[in-house]
């Protein structure tokens, strides 16, 4: 796996042909073995109060825990759209610098039951938890989103 | 009550307070007895299958049901902030052309609640429920949000 080549195709889909990643300066700050970390200053992304506006959290968690999904089909060659379902939020805290986005990969288990279900042209679903973090890995926001392969 | 001034008093909040808001090229396109209603053109929020970003779709809910809260306690002259705390979206339909956010009043009895909470200085909460529509008023997508004044 070229991991240079992954990475500047990923940031090219978060931010060339999804423009609010472009609006909201998103930046691919780590993608390794442990999951994805996805970084946004706090400018673009702010509101009335002078915090993160929470839809700008939202779509970064949105973002990070869509990129893993779809990360494994491509590295798996599998050309199939992948849609978010359902999801639920919950806003912990304010973020008032930098937003930081994380996200680990699922249990091997999930992941094998994904990639065979979508290999199979089955509807594969996976269950992924973004999370918003501060400083000393508080969280800010959470979410519990269902991608599906289609 | 000055329906201009507070159209464009809310505009101003919602894209010029916000800068996601102004990147998404909203447009406060109804706001009446019934509830409000927020518009986006897809082009600045579309994602990489060429319909409409999933982040793009809760953020416009978000702003269209923070409305009217944030109205509410505008109208009675109560200075509190207004955030949202947890939230449960369902995505049922791509979006493939504008996108509209409508979101309706609460019933009379919880908006009474809310304002004399808030009035007394108390955590008040209020409860919407936000939604894109499409074209003959199908769903394309839901938001369960809980707003606090604090």
């Amino acid at each position: 796996m070229d991991v240079t080549e992954e990475r500047e195709w990923l940031v090219g889909v978060l931010t060339g042909q999804i423009p609010l990643g472009s609006a909201m300066a998103l930046e691919l700050s780590r993608l390794d073995a442990d999951g994805i970390e996805l970084r946004a200053p706090l400018a673009p992304n702010v509101n009335d109060k002078g915090t993160a506006f929470g839809g700008a959290l939202v779509s970064l968690m949105i973002l990070a825990g869509w990129s893993l999904p779809r990360l494994l089909l491509r590295r798996q060659g599998i050309a199939r759209d992948l849609v978010i379902g359902r999801c639920e939020v919950r806003f912990l805290a304010p973020v008032t610098g930098e937003l930081r986005a994380e996200c680990d990969w699922p249990e091997r288990g999930d992941i094998d039951e994904f990639l065979k279900a979508a290999r199979g042209g089955e509807r594969a679903r996976l269950s992924v938890r973004p999370r918003i973090v501060l400083d000393g890995e508080a969280l800010a926001a959470t979410l519990e989103a269902r991608y599906a392969a289609i």
